[in-house]
């Protein structure tokens, strides 16, 4: 077993399950996928800044799965970028899967716009938004699909990335948590420094009132609470973990989007106890706005968070550097990303080659 | 190198590239994949046995899908059937799949009956029947997404099977071939010992003259001759076995209509020949009503037939029997899974051992 971790990670949570789950993984080959999905939440002005406009934020999902499986962007000029722009994290995913040569596909977790690139489908449609109180269709249907999917995903890799890209997913990851009890106060991220929480909030009481629920009244019916009040990704990414983890090592990678996932997937096969790390970034855990950490804790320790210590302060791109004061943080499973191209590289791959490689990446998309 | 294979193994075409391929992948860990499309051209009462009915034969792609993914069928009751209750030739690659507890993802190549199970999803959509003579909608579009998705799958695979289920493909086959002139005659297989040739003659004669093609003309396009006259399946298995053989050993599954497929993807990039066998059964090597043998020696010797001697001349049931006179044959990559099986466990797993397998699998399905 390791006995000590790089410097380029660290650790929230049960150490020794980090440790573990580590080794397991170290110099071993895996797969990264990335779910995308829309919710029509994030088109409520004002919710996600992941995109330049409202209607743009549909859009960032399956560009992000273009940007991953061929390098480019298709479904729109250029690549995703938040207001002033700030480039997607798949950037930093991206050089994090070039390093290590991993393999990576792409999972439909319920699209209205379509990636042009090969995608697993399991039958997930796009999510209504919230203050609807009818979410998500088929729940329960892409649920079991991901879990087909993650068994099948598991036969032929040592571990799995299980990661997303979905528009407006704070503010579902919020709703879920709190109709689950799984948090009491508006505790999730943003990729804005300026986390809309009045608005976030606002919008979930409204979905609670049609819903008809109450913070904490889904404690035990998680999938219950994605239909109502979540998201597509949610349910897909939930069973991909579940079906995985029985057989291999998981790290479900994102900000506090992926805390609900890993809440949704724990409540329902607490067995993933051991064999599921929360990979993220340093930028999530240090972030003033929000607390995975105590979501984290609230969860169970027992899923620890693996962060990748990634530090764009010296970067000669302001927009790099607005990582440093906020901005994203997350999305697009790069810290996990991050995490296992370290492990599977035995450690080889570290902060500062990742480092030059956003650049690089980020030089020739800008250049394009 | 192997310097001799098992008796549950024979080889028709260049032996040396054979043994090459098998010793590459001898012991080794790969993924089996079946791409499912529908043509409508099987809905031509009489082209098709591959379903007990006209119609019923755009659900065995599908059904086959769903047996290999969950082990049973859910768009139809029981198990695709031709007349007289054969099962489906997905029974054989699933005892191959299950003995090596080899990976196994679906692919959709174009179906009008979407699979209730996980797939990957190319942008293919199922084609018209060829005498429209516009067969196959953007056909470039998803052979280079077989491309994306085949280099994809090489990331994690030291080998990869290609297949396919699509009544009505060996139809399209002959349509595609004889417009490439790789063949000038009908010598395509069936999935019936009474092969229909005069009526697909008739209807590949008349998708002839609606494309204004005559035989031989589309010799150096044979994406044209799968847009105007073939099936959606054969381009995107074209691209995948294109994208994966770059970097690993490739098995192309199935019986002339993989023919078809082997000679496009050979026709566009002649670099696969080396990493790409065609596997198959011993039931369509000795075909007396089709010459799989005479289609290879006019593609190339040089991706050789690689065959699976399974016998069900001793089985207890009239259906598997059926196998021997001249029903299905082939078919959902069955000859290849086996090839792969064999392969894969370095020898330990034989035809005495899959037969076994298949009858626990055939009266498990039947009793349900």
């Amino acid at each position: 077993m390791l006995s000590k971790i790089p410097s380029s990670i660290g650790i929230y949570g049960n150490k020794k399950n980090a440790l573990k789950l580590l080794s397991k993984i170290w110099g071993k080959h895996g797969t990264f996928t990335c779910t995308v999905a829309n919710t029509l939440t994030s088109t409520i002005p004002g919710i996600s800044n992941a995109g330049d406009t409202p209607e743009l934020t549909l859009f960032t999902g399956p560009a992000d799965a273009e940007l991953l499986s061929i390098g480019r962007a298709i479904c729109i000029n250029g690549v995703p970028i938040n207001p002033g722009g700030i480039p997607t994290p798949a950037t930093l995913a991206m050089a994090a899967l070039q390093l290590s040569d991993m393999s990576c596909f792409i999972i439909n977790g319920g699209c209205k716009i379509v990636p042009h690139v090969p995608f697993f489908d399991v039958g997930a449609t796009y999510g209504e938004k919230i203050i609807t109180g009818k979410a998500v269709n088929n729940v329960k249907k892409i649920f079991e699909n991901g879990k087909i999917l993650g068994k099948a995903l598991a036969k032929n890799n040592k571990f799995l990335v299980v990661s997303e890209s979905c528009a407006g997913g704070t503010t579902t990851a919020l709703a879920v948590m709190l109709a689950m009890g799984v948090i009491k106060d508006n505790i999730v991220g943003s990729s804005s420094p300026k986390n809309p929480k009045k608005l976030k909030n606002k919008v979930v009481a409204d979905a609670f009132n049609v819903a008809n629920i109450k913070i904490g009244d889904l404690i035990h019916e998680p999938l219950k609470a994605v239909e109502l009040v979540g998201d597509p990704m949610q349910a897909v990414n939930a069973g991909i973990i579940i079906g995985a983890s029985e057989t291999i090592p998981v790290i479900a990678g994102g900000g506090t989007q992926m805390s609900a996932v890993i809440a949704i997937a724990k409540e329902i096969e607490p067995k993933i106890i051991g064999n599921v790390i929360h990979g993220t970034t340093r930028w999530m855990i240090q972030d003033t706005e929000s607390d995975i950490c105590a979501i984290n804790d609230s969860i169970t320790n027992d899923i620890p968070l693996v962060y990748v210590n990634m530090d764009y302060s010296k970067s000669p791109h302001n927009s790099l550097q607005a990582y440093e004061q906020g901005y994203i943080k997350e999305g697009v499973g790069c810290g996990a990303a991050c995490i296992a191209a370290i492990a599977s590289s035995s450690g080889k791959i570290d902060c500062s080659m990742i480092y030059n490689k956003v650049h690089e990446i980020y030089d020739d998309l800008i250049s394009k």
